[in-house]
């Protein structure tokens, strides 16, 4: 940890009587977490804190203490101290420069290897599991207790980004940290059901859709599903609820990449892809255009569903071919 | 921990030539990492060592260090010194006590409350998440370092129990554990990926036959799925196979109750109960002549599949109606 950085920030974030907290676009359990925390922490110091998400706060996580304090339009005057939570850049929080007072300082804190460091002071830590880690070690410089209002929302803010300890950004440390946010006393049974739990009737009619038509290629180390654009309309859901159904398809024995086209428009096609232990889908995807990680990525594409599918196949079809010697 | 007995535990171990290490019958993460892993330790001691369950080893879990070892029949002549690990009795074994050599030293490990202490040396630690923390301690205590191979089946045996973390048995002191163990230098990806990813085609299509036939009752708070006699006959899948099932009807947004109904013959028809946060469903399960614990229990009846459902519906339809006060 930066620890430099972080006392610096922490001694800005002092002098400060008042402070604007940011947190990004289509909010998380990280993003939100960890603004929360910091935020009812500054409040124990005494501060005016602003809490601010450019989006409304989703339904699964407004049980986080301090969620119904996020405001969505910017306050007429902004302090002079502002402190971005998990954000890369400023377009995260859908702000221009322009928008910020005059000689702000900009205090950037955040996990992602991406961030464009745009602060006053940055510290940005990419081998934290998520922005709550750094924001942990933030709340403990400032003198501030765990207690179980802030430890709820940093703990939240961990497993959404580690998918409950399993994804490979978990190092020994987030559990030695999730060890102690569990002895401020947070309510593990009702955070995990609120954050994994919660599928809507439309998600559940989604998946069933979905795994209706799944269709294995390559000996089964591909899985397709497919959900068209009257998929979508006939239960009156929005794409991005489709959103845990490509998982039901990766987890199938024996398949390595799993691939789910969804029909926006007859011809604009999205696509996801996920893969299980090698496969690189972050190649994959670039090879049409998008982009994102080894095991998860996406693309989009301007062609009909027959089309993009054809070509997807194929090229994965190949890949798996060419195999993992590769 | 019962340090005093793990101290005897582990003297006796220490003075044994050679050690016969068992698990209980339908095996799972936890009993077969707690005794592969004591199985490594001892091994690295110079024992001989005999790995035993009545079982097969299940295909998700035969990457498991050892794993190769275990055997299913009895060794002609067993060992003096015998080690029961997460098995509450003899018959979790399939085993009498006439079937075991006189005089022989019984070592009980395990961390359900239920244990009988039908050993010579009991260590039953209930507030333990799993048999593996037990043993992890046990594995120190005789001085073995954890290697990559124990740690991958004590890591195991812990994300077993706790669904990665997630249940209410999960302590501080488990992710100090899991801390210490991912420090060992187990792959975490390919672990989770066996544990929690590999569902077989039979399965997926259980999940979407029940999907397909989902009702929600009480307002949404109660969801139910039924799978008959020939859903399992066509697909050709075992009963056991639609485990997942369940969950997924609980995991829906608002549901406090889900029930899966299976159709084993005509008249003999299996009852699983979940609920989410104060729902009693062990109480439930108890009043048709079954049990299990607070948030997960079950039960038989004998009766036609559309007595079964009547019966039992209304039971839970009236119990949420009197509602969480109650």
């Amino acid at each position: 940890m930066a620890n430099d950085v972080l006392n610096r920030i922490a001694s800005e974030l002092r002098k400060a009587p008042e402070v604007a907290l940011f947190s990004h676009i289509s909010p998380d359990g990280d993003c939100l977490g960890s603004m929360l925390a910091l935020g009812l922490a500054l409040e124990k110091l005494g501060k005016r804190v602003f809490l601010y998400n450019p989006d409304t706060v989703p339904h699964n996580l407004d049980f986080l203490p301090g969620a119904s304090q996020v405001i969505n339009v910017l306050p007429e005057q902004l302090p002079q101290t502002l402190c971005f939570v998990d954000c890369t850049d400023l377009r995260r929080v859908n702000l221009e420069l322009s928008q910020l007072p005059e000689n702000a300082v900009i205090l950037n804190v955040d996990h992602h290897i991406s961030n464009q460091n745009f602060g006053t002071l940055n510290c940005v830590e990419s081998t934290a599991s998520a922005s709550g880690e750094i924001v942990m070690a933030l709340i403990q410089e400032l003198g501030v207790p765990l207690d179980q209002e802030i430890a709820t929302n940093l703990y939240t803010a961990i497993i959404t980004d580690t998918g409950s300890f399993q994804y490979s950004n978990t190092k020994p440390k987030t559990h030695r940290l999730a060890a102690d946010l569990m002895e401020s006393g947070i309510d593990l049974l009702s955070i995990h059901h609120r954050i994994f739990d919660q599928k809507s009737l439309a998600q559940v009619e989604l998946l069933r859709r979905g795994l209706s038509q799944l269709k294995l290629y390559s000996d089964g180390q591909l899985a397709v599903i497919t959900l068209r654009k009257e998929d979508f309309e006939e239960i009156g859901a929005a794409e991005g609820l489709s959103e845990g159904v490509i998982n039901n398809a990766r987890s199938i024995e024996g398949v390595e990449v799993a691939v789910l086209f969804k029909e926006i428009e007859p011809q604009k096609i999205r696509i996801g892809f996920r893969s299980n232990l090698w496969f690189n889908v972050n190649e994959l995807a670039a090879r049409f255009g998008g982009g994102g990680h080894k095991r998860a990525a996406g693309c989009s594409m301007e062609v009909s569903l027959e089309e993009a599918s054809q070509s997807v196949i194929k090229a994965i079809e190949e890949e798996l071919r060419i195999g993992r010697s590769h």
